[in-house]
């Protein structure tokens, strides 16, 4: 297609959401349930159709020499679809947080004023491979009461598509308009550019996947951006903490799966336990074949164990059995380090004393701060908010897990009786 | 100064920002308050001072032929001082929002999960002509735990410098670094279009001023930016509104002060009244010399006293005695004008109908949507919030009015004791 053509087309669809969001914001509860219920039911029933068309994109993604791994993230299977099913019904079982109505109070000119819980309004979001990424996000975009515009990868551009389609016909059939959500039907950049920039009809955009997507959205978007560029999580084991829950946590943030955004990167020793305590936990962690990096005093300690770590190392996001290790002075050099080096994810200390709990709950900066936990418990379903969009390190209205209360805003509403400012 | 001298400038003053983040995000209600009640006393005392380095401004703007309007806003006088004095006073009693935690629940896994209130970081405000910002953008950053980077108009410069000066005398005093709150020292745009990009460094940037102003850092900012562009406010005058309560509403929105943001610009009437009420309503604001633009219907009732809408009139901003008025067939196409032509600020409907009202505050997207009151009441202090640093029409954690709850977010905090996740 032609760029002038590109541009009106993608123009029309934001208009399109634009309208659409005045639709679903306004939608009862019961209506966005059923929709969503049925949303479960078509994906099962047109289980062919859409396995069929991913199939199209598994060829061209061979045929284009894409990795094992980027394969397999594009694959949609009948756990697949199960899995999407499954999270639409959890959708529709959440609470609506829509319209919930908080703070009234009467004022001395005696108007009545309160906010009220309402949609964002249209929602971008901008992601890599997996396809099951659409239906995920059109759920709690829709639960939330919000229009959303959803660009994938281009290699999954017929997988995306069909799910938009199977979706839409659902939309079609409760007699609302399908433009609630639209996938972008094209795979030019040039396309992404324009929507980056209606700041007046998009109003939150929501990248998720790498580094350098994540990045290339910042720089052009003109509309509010909720991100996290990476999960650099680190653990302070201080000099009192209980040594044994210490291994076991610091196992379980770094091995458990070390591919996420919360896993262990980095671990800080008090000085005084680290003679006694890095031996043990280099131990444990090299029978899981981790590869540990530390300073000059955690290398004299663990000769064998440890390796120096260059300069690049320290706040290195590894996603792999990897991990920086530093001897510290204390509770102050740990937080430094971390406000140096940590990139506001998760960040735990480990400790029996009340006041340094406390002291790093407090002036820690991270989405989530923590206390004699594993880092891995970052997560929305964790937290108890159900399902995720995405975990947002961004300082706005939303900072972690980003659930359906973070796909609304709250507007002020007065009731008078005639009222004038005088 | 140099191009490269101004950038390393200008990055040391943003880091020195990050690091006085930590500083008075960690600082003691009481001692905010202090240092806040110490201000107001150091503005008092060096009032000379400041009157002197403002008559400087004063010079060079008669000098460069600044508008009388622009030399008003631009001066400081001992009123002035008396006012930012009182906002200081205001602030510090206000209640800290720093530290709340709220939603503390125990989640199957054992741990214990809340959310703890927490400043947002840096903030950087851009603003023109009024020095008392300077003061009063300072003082509700700092209560609420914030560092901030301020840069005012260019004409303002030495004020805005001596002010600085005053308040970091206080700040060394109490033994806190003076980067807690920084006025930019150069009027390079150059400098500015730096600050936009640091969006490692900042958290947030509030622009406050011309439509002009706001678009420009919104274009170039990486940061997310809450702003408001305009205020395109209406009233819809239902079928049974109460006529000499809607006169009076009206008037009050149009009249009492029509150059600020919350004032009305756009009057919408049920065509069941219209020619009833349209000509009560039009004698009222033609005794206040307000300009009516109207459409067919209006021109014909009100022959004489409305004189036919240009297209470009509808949704404009006249910050002046003027106003369009439209007839229209019911609530539905009131509230699609104003989802066409409103700038989300404030929107109010007059009506006697239960279901009317509440249809109007659930439906209509406006940062404040009120029935039966004057849209002027969209205000931080007559809403209740103490103080305010602007108003956001932006969509994010604080939409409306921003006091200081508005200058903060909340993290997510966890309790354990030794949890993992399985």
């Amino acid at each position: 297609m032609e760029g002038a053509q590109i541009a009106k087309s993608v123009l029309e669809m934001v208009q399109e959401a634009r309208s659409a969001s005045r639709i679903i914001a306004a939608m009862p509860t019961m209506q966005k349930n059923s929709i969503l219920g049925d949303i479960a039911e078509a994906l099962l029933r047109q289980q062919a159709f859409i396995l069929a068309e991913n199939s199209k994109d598994m060829e061209a993604g061979k045929k284009k020499g894409l990795s094992t791994a980027m394969l397999d993230r594009l694959q949609i299977t009948e756990k697949g679809i199960g899995d999407m099913v499954q999270g639409l019904r959890e959708v529709a079982a959440l609470e609506d947080p829509v319209g919930e109505i908080s703070e009234m109070r009467r004022r001395p000119s005696g108007i009545t004023v309160g906010r009220m819980r309402v949609p964002l309004g249209v929602i971008l979001m901008i992601y890599e491979s997996r396809p099951n990424v659409t239906i995920d996000s059109a759920a709690l975009c829709l639960k939330a009461g919000n229009a959303v515009i959803l660009r994938g990868g281009s290699e999954a551009i017929y997988s995306n598509l069909a799910l938009a389609k199977v979706l839409q016909e659902v939309l079609i059939r409760h007699s609302v308009t399908p433009t609630v959500v639209q996938v972008l039907p094209f795979t030019d950049r040039e396309a992404v550019d324009i929507l980056l920039q209606q700041e007046e009809s998009i109003d939150l955009v929501i990248p998720r996947g790498g580094e350098g997507l994540i990045r290339a959205v910042t720089e052009k978007s003109r509309i509010p951006v909720l991100k996290h560029y990476k999960g650099v999580c680190h653990c302070f084991v201080d000099a009192d903490a209980d040594q044994d829950m210490a291994v076991s946590i610091i196992l379980n943030a770094k091995v458990q799966r070390p591919g996420v955004c919360n896993a262990l990167e980095g671990l800080l020793v008090h000085r005084e336990i680290a003679e006694k305590f890095l031996p043990k936990v280099s131990q444990a962690l090299k029978k899981e074949n981790v590869r540990l990096l530390g300073c000059r005093s955690s290398c004299l300690i663990c000769e064998e164990m440890i390796q120096p770590a260059a300069e690049t190392d320290w706040g290195t996001e590894f996603l792999d059995l990897a991990m920086v290790v530093k001897v510290v002075h204390g509770l102050d050099e740990a937080m430094d380090y971390i406000a140096r080096y940590g990139s506001r994810h998760t960040e735990t200390i480990l400790t029996r004393s009340y006041a340094h709990g406390q002291r790093f709950l407090q002036e820690v900066d991270a989405s989530a701060v923590m206390v004699n936990a594993s880092t891995r418990f970052n997560d929305g379903g964790q937290f108890g908010l159900g399902a995720e969009i995405g975990i947002s390190t961004t300082k706005l209205h939303a900072y972690g897990p980003m659930g359906l209360k973070e796909l609304t805003t709250q507007k002020f509403i007065v009731y008078g009786s005639g009222e004038i400012r005088t």
